[in-house]
C-alpha cells in the first residue's frame, strides 16, 4: 500500500544553485509520512496528546535530478516495516505525471514516551492500525 | 544599549534569485533577540521551564539591499520597550564592517502562560533585568 | 479579487512552544502570492527567464492566535496595488471554515533587472495582466 | 584532518516535540562543509563564479540523542574522499565539551557545469587543494 501526495516547489525551497535545497526533500518525506499515517487512521496530534513522540533516528536520501521552483511533485510513501516500537518508510519523488525518480529516501521513526524519554511500545489502538497497513503492504 | 551578533549567510538561506530569502532575516532577528536577552541575564529556557512562552505578535522588516551566500553579517539589536508583558526590539543588519544597512526590522513579543494560554505578567526575577536594560537604553 | 489557498501546517513549521514559528507565515504569504499571480496568468518562472527578479522590499505581519501542527489553514491574498514597478499585497490567514483571523500581513515586491541589478519597468505582457487584476479589485 | 565548527541551536530549528527538527542537522552538515572547504582555501562563491555547482547526490544521518533549543553544538567534519568529480564527507555532532555523539552523517557532492548541466571535472586550482587536504587526512 503506497500513498501519494502532491505539492508544488515553493520559492523558499530553492537555493542559489537554482534548485531545491536538498534538506527540503527530507521535510517532504515527513509531509508524506504524516499523510500516510492519516490515511490509515493515525493522527499524530492524538499520539502527542497521549504523551508519545516519534523522533527520527535515521534518514537516507539519494538525489538523481534536481527539482526546481514551481515544479509539481509527487511524493510516494511506502511502508517497509511498522511495529510497536518503530516505523520504516521509503519514499520516491517524481515530477507529477513522469516516471523518472528525482530523489528517493528512507526514514526510521521510533516511539518515545514524553514522560520517561525512553522508547515505548505503542498502545494497541495505534499498533493495530499499523499492523493492518503492513499486512496490506505484504499482500501486494 | 545595543547588542551585536555576527553570522555568515548559509547556502540554505538563499533562493533561486541568488539572494537571501526574505523570511530568513526574520529568523536572524530572533537569533539576535535571544543573544540580547542572554546578555542581560535572561535565558529563554529558564522562562520555558517556568511555563512562560514568548510568542511574537508583530513583525516588520524593510529590505534595502540583498545579502548573498557567505556574506558576513552584523545583526544589531536595540530594545525599544521592555515591560512586564511585552518586549519591543528593533534590528539593523549590515555587512560586517560596512555602514550601509541591508535590512531593518521591528518585533513585539508578549509573555503568555503555558497553563492558561493568556498573557501573563513576568515574575520579578525576569522583569527587573528587563527594566535595568531599558534604563540603560534610556541613558544613551 | 481575492485568491484563497489552503495548506496544512507541517511538523517542521512548528517550534518548541508547540506553535507555528512566526517566520513561516511570511513563507506562506509567498506561496499565496505565487498562486495569485498564476491565477491572473503570470508565471514567475517566465519572469525569471526574462531576466526579471521580484525581491521583497517590505514585510509586515500581525499574529493574533497561533496555528498548530496539522491545522488546515486558508491563506487569503488581496492585491492592494499592482504597477509596472511593484506589487503590494495583503494577507489573511484563518483556520479553514473559521471567521477568526489568526494572522494578517502585508508585502511589497519590486521588479529588478538581473542584468543591471536596478529597478525595472515590467514589459507590457506582464503589466497588462496586473492592471486587469487591479481593475477587477477596484470594482469590488 | 578534521575541521570543527560551533553553533547554538536556534529557536527556529526546533519543533513541537521540543527538539531540533531532524532536517536541520542536514543543514548544519552543509555549514560545516563550507567551513572545511574555506579552511583548505576553497571558496564556493568562486566556484559558482566559475560556473560550477556542487549539488548533493546522497545524504545519510543517524540521530542518537536530540539536541534542544540553545544547546551549544560542535560539528566535526571529516573528508572521506575528495576527487576531481566529487566530495565525500562524514560528520559528527556533539554538545560542546561532551564525548557523546548526538548525530552522525554522510554526504556526497558532485561537481556540475552550469552550462551543460552535466558532471564536470574540477579545474586544477580547486583539485590540488582537495588533493592536499586528502593527503593530510590519509597521514593521520
Amino acid at each position: 500500500m503506497s500513498v501519494k501526495i502532491y505539492l508544488r516547489v515553493h520559492f523558499y525551497d530553492t537555493d542559489t544553485m537554482g534548485i531545491v535545497h536538498h534538506s527540503n526533500y527530507i521535510r517532504w518525506f515527513e509531509t508524506g509520512r504524516v499523510e500516510y499515517l492519516r490515511n490509515i487512521g493515525i493522527e499524530l496530534n492524538e499520539m502527542l496528546a497521549d504523551k508519545i513522540t516519534f523522533p527520527i533516528v535515521e534518514i537516507r536520501a539519494k538525489y538523481f535530478e534536481p527539482a526546481k521552483f514551481d515544479d509539481e511533485l509527487e511524493i510516494e510513501i511506502i511502508a517497509l516495516s511498522l511495529t510497536k516500537v518503530m516505523m520504516d518508510f521509503k519514499y520516491k519523488i517524481r515530477r507529477k505525471g513522469e516516471e523518472k525518480v528525482l530523489a528517493s529516501g528512507y526514514s526510521r521513526n521510533v516511539f518515545v514516551s514524553m514522560e520517561t524519554g525512553k522508547i515505548v511500545r505503542l498502545p494497541e489502538k495505534y499498533f493495530l492500525k499499523l499492523q493492518d497497513a503492513m499486512n496490506e503492504e505484504m499482500q501486494e
